[in-house]
């Protein structure tokens, strides 16, 4: 099939992750990296994660398939490759896909009762 | 009327989608994909709803009247030509028009007692 | 001098423009259209109000010094030429300025008793 | 090491600045400015501080290191060279630095009970 539905760029850029920390109750703080797919080929993607004071993780493969979309939860190890990121410090990421997608990241913080929200386009890099 | 008044895009992705269980309220959680047209000519849309594991929903029609703005509730059957997106389920969005209009997407989340609010311009395919 | 210091654009959009009903409290509902004018010249700036089902308002005439940041408050008339925006009323906004600027837009809504925030930068037009 | 891997700009822009009354509590409304150098040359970086009604803050300089994020608190003058910003005024902020970077703006505002967040993807300047 053609390859000319895909829209969007190859590497995107989100300069501000954090995962606060887990609280008890109904919802879990945690940010998606969401990412869509409008191609009509699977998208393998790597996720690459950086810090203020280490090296960074580089590389963990996740899967977008044609004209789907991923909510990738950057809080859940299952959807990591079994890695799991640590609360409370600042992060940063960068998405590399083999097919143009498009990128957005979230985040949901329920540190105190009322949960807030936030959002942003990530960053392409043509 | 001439048409070069009208500014931005025909082509708009927004990878976040999600609408929170709905809850008894004189709010309701929901979405909007707002839409502008500066131009002199009516604007023919249609939204493409992409899913993580299932077949997108596709060309749901809509327009834009020349000069005005369109806050497209994504919850709201009436505005979608009778289609019922389903609520806690990822979803992304895409917007395409004839004529160039500027999209930006929020989500209103009253999951908690106090409300909860997120933005972004969605993302233009030229 | 020069005004090659003047960083941006010329024309910028906001699809999602609302203003929520007005509560007793300290703080006020209401949105920011926020100009960043890095040059050396002032910036003569006019805002256009589109609604969904009735003409703009067009050429609300508005200043932003050089080297200066104005945070124009959209729900005080003494801002907009003596111009009351209507609340409840979805609507969407679009500045234009005779030097290069930045433009970002915020809302505070304190509908419910607890504050909630969204920002976007505004989608510029070359 | 070769330096095509630093992604992004040298020039970003943020008109929406404001560091709203410290309340006691656990938390600090603060805003940060999350940058991401993804190159393998150290970034050295000036932050410039717009303001309403008076000249600007400029040339106030931090680092981040090659392969690092800095989510730089700028209510924290140990951060700043010392510098205090004042709250309860409304600024705008650029960051410029010597090799490219992105560039996240965010905000945590609690002014009320409950947390508020929000962040924009800062505007890019090429």
């Amino acid at each position: 099939m053609s390859e000319d539905l895909a829209m969007g760029c190859k590497v995107w850029l989100v300069p501000d992750g954090y995962l606060p920390s887990c609280e008890p109750g109904d919802l879990v703080s945690h940010e998606s990296i969401c990412v869509l797919n409008t191609g009509t080929e699977k998208a393998h993607c790597k996720l690459d994660v950086f810090f203020e004071d280490r090296d960074p993780l580089l590389d963990i493969p996740f899967q977008v398939e044609a004209q789907r979309t991923c909510h990738l939860r950057l809080d859940r190890p299952d959807m990591l490759g079994g890695i799991e990121l640590p609360r409370d410090v600042p992060y940063a990421t960068r998405v590399m896909s083999d097919v143009p997608v498009v990128v957005q990241s979230s985040r949901l913080d329920v540190t105190q009762p009322n949960l807030a929200l936030f959002t942003t386009m990530a960053f392409p890099c043509p």
